[in-house]
């Protein structure tokens, strides 16, 4: 078993690129561990995602983007439940061919989405991968006791939301795939979607308006179809017109020019947004304070009762289900 | 970009293999993110450290006793900082030839482990790894507030101790690189040694008495000699009485008949005892409460002032340091 070449020391890399991003807690990265403990009145709210190289990204995006992307992912998980940020740790493993140049970039992007963020490094891990890079981060968030939004709480009559716009990032990793993919759309769209794949933005400032109105909660990595599944169940099901489903001007010209788009723009990853049900009375409510706020907020369905996989009412009037509708980043 | 083969659903493998490990706040398993709040009068401790197929471990070892290490090195340091389990996220990114017999072996090993130190599952992720697998586990404490022992407290004068006995998982990784190595070791020692390396026993019962007695306190992961030098610098080295080292009946045996294995023991990782540094003064209380509560601990030396590598004065008088004598699993 190899232990591993000879490389600047773990500690020579925290003090390095590490040490500049740690939070209070942290100890400048000279321990072990941190502490963290939730402001009076609030529990604290974890969670933990891993992205891979030729996985879940292109091992030759930006570090930077990379970075970002990992902070990302869980931080839009913190934002579904109605939390607050608070801190992060990461474990890094790296493969064998690592750069210190890549790992500068990759902290300085981190260290940006992070003070963005207002969630500080509090620690973590750095090892050798044996084979491509896994960046993984437990995000910290806090919500007031008792106050997260479950991704179990949707019940029969609730009307089902979604922020911004959907699709996006599924079309941006076709035209990542395929440059010379959808060559009707103009370059302001192309990069539009290229950016939408590689750079999530976590939905922060959506947190409070979900606890105040939502009941139910969860954002749209795997798809929407599939993570609508992942809501129900149980006994509930939802119709969603599918002409309501908010669509960037870009996915909308995309669209036109090949219908058959409508599969990735629903079933494909990487959005981002946040999924919510609102009992009737309260969607007025919440689509003020999302106007209100500048977060684009649309009502695109009902849960229903029954046991089958949600359905998408086309414009045309059909019916589509995606049984196994959900992207799957495993 | 392969996203994945036909497989079971996360979904699927969650409801299966991590629900029933799930603790209070992690919903079932059915939500994203877990909530967790310490105690009334109390900071969460928090850490993370992964483990890798080929680095860490071999890729052979029982499923079991793999998943008994990634979360035993974690509630290592939990316990090196004077915490109380609370809880972990798991992060398993699996290889393409992962089998759910390998899964299902591995996750009732972690239920155990789970279940003997009061640390239920709080959720993760399951990921592809397109490479060998990985285990990277965050893990949950809470001590009182301000409570935390941590790494770098230890003063000039601080008298060093350790836990345990040390080496044993250095030697255990030699005996299973070759199995023919040591001969001269009966079979009792070499499952001692080989015990050692696979299963940490993170000494978890010591919490309490590092919070009471102890100044600085780390696990020794990496090797007595390199540990020791992350937890002084800044002008504070050690010298070490290395006669006084606490080493096993086995590692006492292996040493007699070829003393160069001094260097391993003295150097080697994976024994997740505690050192720890505590007042001149306070030391027969923390030797007088250790033997009171069934935990070997030693005085090995003292905290001196200087910019050097800690001495290790052998039985001989000869001093050795080791400049770069961290084990590195990097």
């Amino acid at each position: 078993m190899d232990r591993g070449a000879p490389r600047p020391s773990e500690d020579g890399l925290i003090a390095r690129y590490f040490a500049p991003l740690a939070g209070p807690g942290a100890d400048g990265m000279r321990d072990d561990a941190a502490t963290l403990t939730p402001s009076p009145g609030c529990d604290l709210v974890v969670t933990a995602d891993a992205i891979v190289a030729g996985v879940h990204y292109f091992p030759g995006d930006p570090p930077a983007s990379i970075a970002r992307k990992a902070l990302g992912v869980n931080l839009s998980d913190i934002a579904a439940k109605g939390a607050v940020p608070r801190g992060f740790l990461l474990t890094l493993a790296l493969p064998d061919d690592w750069t210190e140049e890549w790992l500068a970039a990759f902290t300085e992007g981190l260290g940006g989405a992070s003070r963005a963020a207002g969630c500080p490094l509090l620690g973590g891990d750095t090892v050798r991968s044996a084979g491509p890079a896994l960046i993984g981060v437990t995000a910290f968030g806090e919500v007031p006791t008792g106050g997260i939004v479950r991704r179990t709480g949707a019940r029969v009559g609730h009307r089902l939301c979604v922020s911004g716009t959907v699709g996006d990032g599924a079309l941006g990793l076709i035209l990542r795939r395929d440059p010379a993919w959808a060559a009707a759309l103009d370059d302001a769209s192309r990069d539009h979607l290229a950016d939408r794949y590689l750079h999530p933005r976590p939905r922060l400032s959506l947190a409070p308006l979900l606890r105040r109105h939502a009941r139910a909660s969860m954002d749209v990595s795997d798809g929407l179809a599939g993570d609508l599944a992942k809501m129900l169940g149980d006994g509930r099901s939802a119709v969603i017109d599918a002409g309501t489903v908010p669509l960037s001007a870009a996915a909308r010209t995309a669209l036109a020019s090949d219908p058959s788009l409508i599969d990735p723009i629903l079933t494909g990853g990487d959005d981002y947004e946040i999924l919510c049900a609102v009992p009737p009375d309260a969607l007025d409510a919440l689509l003020a304070d999302c106007a209100a706020t500048g977060i684009p907020m649309t009502a695109i369905g009902t849960v229903t009762a029954g046991d089958h996989p949600p359905d998408f009412v086309l414009p045309d009037g059909t019916r589509r289900t995606f049984a196994a509708g959900s992207f799957s980043h495993f």
